[in-house]
């Protein structure tokens, strides 16, 4: 038995909606993951008695706002095992980090011919920025091949890295096939060559812990979204020294030291690349966010989702006229599939019918969908508030929408 | 009599904060408004009931989140005359619009030797953007000379304006001067040579009507936080047609059509322009921000603001020791001033004692501040919720820091 984590009933309040006559079944967190009540309230207590904004003034709420987001930016940093809370950037979300990451470091030291290495399973956040940097320097992108069963091997990824590669980027969980990525592995390929190492953490930080120490990893990128977060922020991590060589890419208030009419300097990290206001109660709303799975356990978690994961990928693959996607083990937090015959969009809207959200497309990883031959999935992902019981009403959905096509 | 055009003690739970054993006086709404309890209540409802992924999903949340959005971008549109709900893009807030007009237009028709005319009384967000993409391409800095109260003269303008110009960029309102500028003058006079018009609307936006096709201009940036709305949002506008001429600068999911390993194309406005998951929460906030401002009028918040800023300034220039900046009139919504041989710090702490918030500092507006020969001042900024009562206070607080300081 797999059991929720929390108690849904108490903690998230969005769970107690009915759907049209049904309890809401929420299997559509790898997009966004509802927020438990402490988040709520904690956007509600800043708004209510400490909203100002931050860095820019004397009195006692600005200062009560910067106190509030720099421990939000600490509690980060010790999160994912930062050297500093210097080396957190706030950000939109992961796609706002990843394009930070190209422009900062990638045009500055990029050159005409120098290579990047990724993966076809990678999100288009993953994509598109290193397509458009490749562009701009004259880069060229080399794709990792993927096994059968869309996982990576070390001995892949070495096919594809030279003395050229200055770039590694890769998902450490993908959003479509749940694989599991050697991170760790590829990053000690990637410095071989003098490489960096990118990692898109957006469905792996919340789904377990993060060490980027451990992972010997230069730059992360994740949302906060998609861990019990608030919308519209997220965070870049990058190696100190890393960031003190890339440019600022966003120019305004508070990421200066000196400025004249022609020219400015620039203020020290993390400020350096946090230009204009950001997202104050965003950022608090993450700490609190973090708390919550810090108090339940990212190791917890990480067994959950993983056991969700694989208990939904093996019972699905055992239901007729059913594809599943991705490996059957290791794998996390979702499993993406296709009823032979019936449109993702069609099997979305009959489990709506009963309740149940999941998602139907190309999950924003069309070369992925090529890979796999099919125009878009269909994707249930889990999380801490999901248990077994949800996979029961996934399987009986999945008959339901069957019987109503009749396959 | 000036009185507040709210019921600060019903609509603004903040303001009933004690701040050092008095009453909180909030006079820094220049730096960030405080927010209503209908737009805290609007945020704890959209994630207690309606919290999902924007577009990428056809389940029921995500569809009433979808309109949710959509109503607040069209709703935004009415709010400034924009054609289109097309025009408006979401951001994180001013500095993320202008950041992008000067990538996604300037980057693509900007060439070496091409002029951009702006004025020394910018925030360093409608400033080193500018720098910035003039180094990237070779283009020229033009800077409107100031009149001696810090006005700008249509006059002046002209003086920059050459064939050369390719864009002219201004701030509506300045936020250290209270100045109002000639924009729909200038932007006759960007269009006569050809270049468009931008403007900084951070300051003006939140405190009166704003009319885009009116003005006559091409790019509008404003931020959410400033007028009531939850922190991280922000909007850039921008005539449909240069959005549509413009290349995207931020990649990732939803802004795209069709993508393969190599390359990608884009996806209508406003998609085009807001590439990963928005701040979804944040925009449906900004527009019950809207809501609130409506339901009072622009019209009575313009007025408002320019009778306080002028009350404040007339009393405050008749004040021994102290010094204001600024045109007299006509002004709006805050004054900057110093009191001679006092650090504005000091002053700022002083009236922290008292419970009154002003901001000190150079106000990201460094090269302002070279020209007015300070280094800093202080600022007191006026918004709805505020009364001649607040101005009352102000003045005591400045002869309370003129007695501490034995001036």
């Amino acid at each position: 038995m797999i059991t929720a984590l929390v108690d849904i009933t108490v903690d998230f309040p969005i769970l107690k909606r009915q759907i049209n006559g049904h309890r809401l079944i929420y299997l559509d967190s790898a997009a966004t993951s509802q927020k438990p009540q402490s988040v709520i309230d904690r956007l509600v207590q800043y708004y209510e008695t400490t909203n100002a904004n931050v860095l820019r003034s004397v009195h006692t709420l600005a200062e009560e706002a910067t106190t509030a987001m720099e421990e939000a930016r600490e509690k980060i940093a010790r999160f994912i095992h930062a050297k500093s809370p210097r080396e957190v950037i706030f950000t939109r979300g992961t796609t706002e980090s990843l394009n930070t990451i190209a422009r900062a470091w990638g045009d500055k030291f990029l050159e005409a011919g120098d290579e990047i290495v990724l993966s076809p399973m990678e999100h288009h956040s993953n994509l598109i920025p290193w397509q458009q940097l490749a562009k701009r320097v004259g880069a060229k992108l080399k794709f990792i091949e993927l096994q059968p069963n869309g996982t990576i091997t070390v001995e892949a990824v070495k096919q594809q890295i030279t003395e050229r590669t200055r770039i590694v980027t890769l998902s450490a969980v993908s959003n479509v096939l749940g694989t599991i990525n050697p991170i760790a592995e590829v990053a000690v390929l990637a410095h071989q060559v003098g490489a960096i190492m990118v990692v898109d953490g957006a469905q792996s930080v919340p789904h377990g812990p993060t060490d980027v120490q451990a992972l010997g990893i230069d730059f992360l990128a994740f949302s906060g979204h998609k861990m019990l977060g608030p919308t519209g922020i997220g965070v870049l991590w990058g190696k100190e020294a890393l960031l003190e060589a890339a440019d600022p890419v966003m120019f305004g208030g508070e990421m200066i030291a000196y400025v004249d009419r022609d020219d400015a300097t620039w203020a020290e990290l993390p400020a350096k690349f946090e230009g204009g206001t950001p997202h104050i109660a965003g950022a608090i709303g993450l700490g609190t966010a973090i708390d919550y799975l810090s108090t339940i356990g990212m190791e917890r978690i990480e067994e959950h989702s993983r056991m969700l994961a694989e208990e939904a990928y093996r019972r699905l693959a055992n239901l007729s006229d059913v594809v599943v996607y991705g490996p059957e083990y290791p794998r996390t937090s979702l499993v993406a599939f296709n009823i032979v015959g019936i449109h993702p969009h069609d099997i979305a809207q009959v489990f709506d019918s009963r309740g149940i959200a999941i998602r139907a497309g190309h999950h924003c990883a069309q070369p992925l969908m090529h890979w796999l031959d099919v125009s878009s999935t269909a994707r249930a992902s889990f999380y801490l508030y999901n248990s077994d019981r949800d996979i029961d009403e996934l399987v009986d959905a999945i008959e339901a929408t069957k019987r109503y096509f009749k396959r």
